[in-house]
């Protein structure tokens, strides 16, 4: 497997025999991908799946433990869809995982309306800040800040490709919650089920799982909260069985 | 002091030199009235506080220990408006604490515009049955139901009597969040704090707390989350610190 840059190949946590393609310049997958593709509903056989700002394929990649349903990812990136391409290759599920190239808001047209069971994103969470501001790395730049997307954008997207009754699942900001939930409604996404990560007990969640029904009826679920590290700095057992199992 | 049918004086919790008149027929308070007096944001001095729906004047009484400004409670059950007069009575806190008896959804043309700094309340949680399933006491009943006033009757009395900058805090069910906020926005109350309650690790969500401000800038805290029972069945640490101090 050819690797550019700083790229390097690392292990998928717990999946002893998968590996991922990263790089520290241009991507590498947080805990946010894991806990989303952990807390994400998905389907054991049927339907269909889509990942938007799928990255170098992290979220697919660990959805194929999950589902053996068809799991396409789209990510707008040249580089980083590369990296996707080459991932599903070193893991040998070309035949369940497609990557395509391409900006999510043009997805509905492109893929068609209504054509998924599932949608995934774990999408950019801060607003654009001035250019001066700006991550100086372009790629981590576009994964990270709303550079070609906005937060109604990606909702859009996700609302207009996602089948009636199918489920919908973001992670992102805590702080985005009420402008998460008025989007999801606003685009007839029925919040279902609202998960908080703690970093550790008595401190304010910095993290947000939330999934929607596509005309869904309305009726929310608290998930229990996530604390990632107890008072030792380990991670907790809660989420040591999320990583490792 | 005159006691009724089976009202009972109880021990207002921690506090040693309080005492409140409660009936299992007719109004006890419930640990969501304890949470939501400890949640709230309350001025030690300046300013006033509303309480609606105060039922025997819960509110109103845990509030005295937090702050030396005055307090309104309005209830709209006359035998609950008797029982929270006498117990401002009892507690010889009738400098500080004022009792109405009334429609919450006259108060803002009774009690003026914006004229409060904070306004709390537990109002009904659960949408009017079929006559035939509501609780057949009907002071139960209308505690619990929304026979006198709907959800959205309640947050726009809130934001009606609550200064611009002021708070607004609720206590209610997890199940309700969505409507809650989209309720809050729709009145200008941005919601700045929410903190979900678990009755144990493990377990979703039971109760919400909510505040909001009057024309606040968007940008919500997710607190700690707060648990109730630990794995012997023990109130937690937490939560006694809250009850007990």
């Amino acid at each position: 497997m050819e690797l550019h840059g700083d790229e390097r190949i690392d292990y998928l946590l717990a999946e002893e025999d998968m590996r991922i393609i990263q790089s520290p310049s241009v991507f590498a997958f947080s805990l946010d991908a894991v806990l989303l593709a952990k807390f994400a509903y998905v389907p054991i056989k049927r339907g269909n799946i889509l990942d938007l700002c799928t990255g170098n394929g992290v979220i697919p990649l660990f959805l194929t433990r999950r589902s053996s349903s068809p799991i396409l990812g789209v990510e707008i990136q040249e580089r980083l869809y590369d990296m996707a391409v080459r991932n599903v290759d070193l893991n040998q599920i070309g035949e369940q995982v497609s990557i395509q190239q391409g900006d999510l808001r043009d997805m509905p047209a492109v893929l068609g309306h209504g054509r998924f069971d599932v949608v995934t994103c774990n999408p950019p969470y801060f607003p654009t800040p001035k250019e001066d501001e700006l991550n100086v790395n372009e790629h981590l730049a576009i994964a990270r800040h709303e550079i070609h997307c906005t937060l109604e954008e990606v909702v859009w997207a996700c609302s207009r490709l996602v089948k009636p009754g199918g489920k919908v699942s973001l992670v992102h900001r805590p702080g985005r919650l009420i402008e998460i939930i008025e989007l999801f409604r606003k685009y007839r996404l029925e919040p279902k089920r609202i998960q908080f990560v703690y970093p550790r007990v008595g401190k304010e969640a910095n993290m947000l799982l939330i999934e929607g029904a596509r005309d869904g009826k309305p009726d929310v679920k608290m998930l229990p909260p996530l604390f990632i590290y107890n008072e030792q700095n380990e991670y907790t057992p809660q989420l040591k069985e999320i990583l490792y199992g």
